[in-house]
């Protein structure tokens, strides 16, 4: 009871801004963890010994290690859609529609590897109202960029767009981690060369890919 | 020294049918608990407690609980191979190569989650030697569906075949997991049917987006 009512004013003495400043030391920390070793090797505890602060303490500021995964795949994400409207403004036909969705992917990493987690890891162990920001968000953004993609290429509808968006985003899934092989599997690689010629790079065959099903989408209707 | 050679003369005294049937009991219950909880939640002490064993009397058998699912992966993936080839020798065009696909996956839930997980989960914490079996398997199994879905449609080369695999399994990997949402993401659709009612059910979503990147790959040579 003591400790109830010290630890409620020791929060109350915090600024906001203090605890702004903490929530953004957190979300910095969990990014650059996950840029090093993967967002799947990073666990809540590498995430607090990199702030210095004990585990309990994060949990203050986010319900779970993947509560700040996903509310960093809303920033990152935010950058992935602002960089693929300004490329898809320009743009205009399959071709350059697949090279705009497939360099904002290619230039960001961490957003590859957050959205390759997102249904699979991320979305688990968060709560609803965690997952109610995180699906509004999503589908919001979806939409935004299939949009745009409509206006670059006339043939395909809204729903064309907003399913171009969603298979981009599984072709990343596929292929990113190929981009970061284990330690194993990095051996294997250099021991047979041409089980490693097989594996595609990300950026070429993203684009190849998302503009083959560009193309063919509007044969669906 | 002297647990040493007790332990090689136990190992001397099963015979090797029942060390493969000890395999065979470990393989059934990875995957029947893999098709209730999800691969991504099954642990070695989960398995290991399900065949009556020790941990460390399952790694006798396999090296990690990745390469368990691994070899699960390859025997799934055979019979989802065995199902495709099936459905493309009676198969024409675009369509009927996607449902051929579609089909051969969504029949398979435990293939699905095998496929969903294997790079960026089953790939790793396994030996050099376990993935070489593994990666070989993969690319003449996707090179031998590949080229009969060049049967099925003869405008595609065999490497469109076997990209449209890979983008088949990519398609798995994004749209399966929305088929078995965590409980909160259950609650959330409950509340709020017009989330749930973006994503997409499998099978079709499946045979759609497969359709649209065969009839889009030819126009990309």
């Amino acid at each position: 009871m003591v400790l109830a009512v010290m630890e409620a004013s020791f929060q109350r003495a915090r600024r906001p801004e203090q605890k702004d400043q903490r929530r953004e030391d957190i979300l910095a920390a969990a990014g650059r963890l996950a840029l090093e070793s993967g967002v799947a090797r990073v666990s809540l505890g590498d995430i607090a010994a990199a702030v210095g602060l004990a585990k309990s303490n994060v949990l203050r500021y986010f319900g779970t290690r993947e509560e700040i995964y996903l509310q960093l795949a809303m920033r990152e994400g935010n950058e992935w859609a602002a960089a693929a409207l300004a490329a898809l403004r320009g743009a205009s036909g399959f071709s350059a529609t697949a090279a705009a969705l497939a360099d904002a992917y290619a230039d960001r990493p961490l957003y590859c590897d957050l959205t390759t987690h997102a249904e699979t890891m991320l979305e688990h162990n968060v709560s609803v109202a965690a997952l109610r920001v995180y699906k509004l968000w999503a589908i919001d953004t979806y939409f935004t960029v299939g949009r745009q993609i409509t206006t670059a290429c006339p043939q395909l509808t809204d729903t064309d767009g907003a399913s171009l968006v969603m298979a981009a985003s599984a072709f990343v899934a596929k292929l990113f981690p190929l981009t970061r092989p284990p330690e194993a599997l990095r051996q294997l690689y250099e021991q047979e060369p041409e089980i490693a010629r097989v594996f595609p790079p990300l950026r070429p065959t993203l684009q190849r890919m998302i503009a083959a099903t560009a193309a063919g989408l509007q044969a669906t209707h």
